[in-house]
């Protein structure tokens, strides 16, 4: 019966999304939602648009967004692709810029999605180990990838790459290179400036981690016209909702909201790191609205995920090389990270 | 510059949604929208979605959305498989069971998009011809193809053909058969109890239509479980919205706002084809909400087209063989197609 399904598919896992409790009295530091709410403003906007024009198509190219972050990002409307959250963005990029059987290279660890879309496409991943820092890997320079899939900053180490070395890199290889923000309103730099030098960089970003959308579905794609041209012709027609449309309008021009919510996290993302180091776990530098901690010797990572969860607390364990004695904490509101060092300082006692 | 793009990609023009007025005093009869508003109940759900909550992910498989559904179509939750509208399903329909290099087949005049997720996967797009009267081709047992696509009711003749006939097709193909109904709810007839006696059919059905939620992009398709797990590791992991579950999953439980719906607009459908008779235009039975009609001899239906849309009424054109001397129309309110009929006739008489 399986003769239906193409090889590359069959083969497959799929991806795992984390697990998501039908139960509310757990603390959610597994996901990296945003502890605090959208805007207001970009939720009456979605509820205005929930009405009788949903009979209609929204703009399929969602312009009245287009518009309103080419202000915010200082791009042009036409350097704007937007999608169905920002996987739809990665999908559409590997749709166009990477033949079946051709090359998608990505350092490892990082976003666990990378490979499966290699894999979706009947693409030879390339997976380039990060060294110990997390610095940009070498060997990412002479991969000859048609496309390269780099998070930055990177999950799940939280880790900023230097915008400069970026830029060496989109100089030195003969592909596109992705450079994907999801975390990018928590960092202390971004590529978007390279847009406009390098014509073969594509930054994307999305609404689910700093703008508190995880559940619109909605991210864009800021890269050189002829690049977004190309892009566009993947796409589906209408791969944006028109609440999306409206609510990604609203919130991104709530550039107060936005400020407010992320100077929070980044305050508690201190206050976590410092916790953790008290409890001897090594964390790198984040830039992320979570935190990457190994665990101290003598300590089991995935002991210690399971023992938070009997304590009805949620993290990432990933049983997966270099992260085997680490856990990833999203930094949560002030009283969930307090909860959160409490229960693993006691865990870590023996209580 | 343009070397970074696949060939396939490059070579193509990419899919033309149909012209969306800037002017709200045109009268649209040209994208096959409901002219009705959606289930209130429908429009309450997704009001109460938006809020808060939206900072969380939503669900990845749509289980609220699956389980009303099963309800309402006699199937069970796994045999259904969500998208953001019902072209993401066709997408990954595409991606799940042809290799690029592979072969998809479908009917022609139908669906334009088909040829174009052909030129996007790299795979060979293999047309059929319709016979005069639109009956189910012959030559489309034999392609050989990984995929055919039909569209049933077909758009933009608006026939429907027997679920027997497709039933033998099923049986004699080798690949997946995808039935594409997204006119289903306005036919006398439709495949879905196919699904559980073939192992190769998917049905999709899209919320666009019948269920006025164009808007809020949602479709699904129903197909045998084994299918559906395949198609659920190339989706995107989260391809709904939370407005988008819970504005479906109330708008199919709501089926008594859909037949009056479905209802009002098969009766105008009615009006519409008896008028457009009276005009000297020929039109296939339509089992949608829109009529194909051929113009009399000495019209030109560009002409109408043009004179139509200088008129404030915009209906459908399409420059294609067999359709050149055809106008594809909407079936709106009983005023609209009132005004249409109107407006016709006295361009017809060169007023």
């Amino acid at each position: 019966m399986m003769t239906y399904v193409r090889k590359n598919v069959e083969r497959m896992q799929g991806y795992t999304p984390g697990f998501q409790p039908k139960e509310r009295d757990f603390i959610k530091l597994n996901t990296n939602e945003n502890p605090y709410p959208p805007s207001p403003k970009a939720v009456e906007a979605m509820k205005q648009a929930c009405g009788d024009s949903l009979r209609k198509y929204p703009q399929p190219l969602a312009d009245k967004f287009r518009e309103a972050a080419a202000g915010i990002c200082g791009v042009k409307p036409e350097q704007i692709i937007c999608g169905f959250g920002s996987d739809d963005l990665l999908t559409i990029a590997v749709r166009t810029f990477c033949d079946q059987g051709g090359k998608i290279a990505f350092p490892y660890p990082s976003y666990s999605l990378y490979e499966i879309l290699a894999d979706i496409q009947g693409a030879e991943p390339i997976v380039v180990h990060f060294p110990q820092d997390f610095s940009l890997p070498d060997n990412l320079h002479n991969t000859g990838a048609d496309l390269t899939l780099l998070a930055n900053p990177n999950a799940p180490s939280g880790t900023l790459i230097p915008p400069k070395d970026i830029a060496e890199l989109a100089d030195a290889i003969d592909g596109v290179l992705l450079v994907d923000e999801a975390y990018g309103e928590f960092a202390s730099d971004n590529c978007i400036k390279l847009v406009g030098k390098c014509d073969n960089i594509i930054v994307t970003r999305t609404f689910s981690k700093a703008y508190s959308l995880a559940g619109l579905r909605f991210g864009y794609a800021i890269a050189d016209a002829c690049l977004v041209e190309q892009m566009m012709k993947v796409k589906d027609s209408y791969n944006v909702s028109a609440p999306g449309i409206a609510g990604a309008a609203a919130a991104i021009e709530d550039q107060d909201w936005l400020h407010k919510n992320v100077g929070k996290i980044k305050a508690d993302r201190t206050a976590l790191t410092e916790g953790l180091n008290s409890l001897g776990f090594t964390c790198p530098d984040s830039e992320t609205n979570f935190v990457l901690a190994q665990v101290p010797d003598n300590y089991d990572a995935e002991y210690l995920y399971q023992q938070l969860f009997e304590n009805k607390i949620l993290v990432r364990y990933f049983k997966m090389p270099r992260l085997e004695q680490c856990l990833r904490i999203t930094v949560g509101t002030k009283s969930e990270v307090s909860a959160l060092l409490n229960t693993l300082g006691k865990i870590m006692k023996g209580a």
